[in-house]
């Protein structure tokens, strides 16, 4: 590894992980309640269980099922925004980001036609952003696959559980 | 708040589950053993994995779709049944319910035409329910979605985390 | 239970998982890589998450879905392919099946048409092969279902929790 890389290695562990959202110019969300009776986390011993979140854009859910109304392209840029609400909510549960020990798992829920394939490469718009801000305490065990609707009709729906 | 609700408050929390059963007039089903090689449930730690349970009527699976031959002012019905059964699994599996420190997490597996949206709706009969019995204790992460089909043709199906 | 059956358990019981899978017959595979920016196992505290494996056969994504044009019977052969792959990210993970204590939960993803409802016989495949691997610490919760779609078109989707 080149010094000047080691250096820039070194300076990224430093960072915490506020810096490293400025810096990647990401601003967390507030929460939005839940849609119905029940919570958007639970801990659980060393555990945070944080539910579903479906994709949304300014504001209003993020409508498309892949293999019909929306193309793959746009489906990592929509897995990327329910990254980001799901760092709001683990912010909001935990207090400190810097508190994740480790991103456990993730589960992608891609609205998809029987006919698409690529609910991975979707779902890699999630798993990039977790990369990108806890670097390897962001590599996960996930799970992708389609499913026949998500609630309002969003194109995707990401759970996490999380280490801390 | 009145001192006769926060009377009534105090007699809740007081109340163990299986008072505040009978005061819901539920009655606990004995576990059906599964449809195949697995078991009903597992605990690690403190944690126990209740497995998916699909919705009964009179002892048989609770056939459906919704978005076509399942009207969701119905569903919350079906995924109350389903509180119910899952509640007799945890029962079975703790010996008693007060054991309960929190559920944890709900999956939602509703089966789904990919025109219906309101998977959330019909979830929250499951919800609603762990909140009645168990007040805060109940409250919960959730996913809600739409599946393409669920055995024996089942218009839902649920799986729990419990902490105990 | 008859003397000799008796001995056979006592051997069973002491037969360590790597004498029992090659009287099975079955060889592990080397743990491909993810096809995505992800990993294919994390542990935390005494608990493995083994991300979503997808069924294989000669190395290529078993394509099919059940319903149309995949047979039930073929469909129990597919599950006991990913069981096999999966054992194989479990022992990278481990180092040893002997550490071992309890498969907890699996979840079967299984593509699905809309009038396919036998999706616990097609994941009984995988569930028998953790029996047989494993006795009593391989019976585990389980959830089964249908889904609109798999990535790269597979069958069936499988994801663990192992306690070691």
């Amino acid at each position: 590894m080149p010094f000047i890389r080691m250096v820039q290695s070194f300076r990224e562990l430093q960072m915490n992980i506020y810096e490293k959202l400025i810096a990647l110019g990401i601003q967390l969300p507030k929460v939005a309640p839940p849609a119905a009776v029940y919570v958007p986390w639970v801990a659980a011993g060393n555990l945070l269980f944080v539910s579903g979140h479906i994709a949304k854009r300014d504001g209003s859910p993020w409508v498309g099922q892949f293999g019909t109304s929306m193309k793959v392209k746009d489906g990592a840029a929509a897995a990327r925004s329910v990254a980001i609400d799901l760092l709001g909510t683990v912010h909001e549960a935990l207090g400190d980001l810097n508190r994740v020990k480790r991103v456990v798992k993730l589960t992608a829920l891609v609205n998809s036609s029987d006919t698409f394939t690529d609910h991975h490469v979707v779902a890699n718009g999630a798993s990039a952003l977790f990369a990108e801000v806890f670097d390897s305490a962001g590599s996960h065990a996930r799970s992708a696959f389609g499913v026949a609707q998500i609630p309002f009709g969003a194109c995707i729906e990401i759970e996490l559980i999380v280490e801390f």
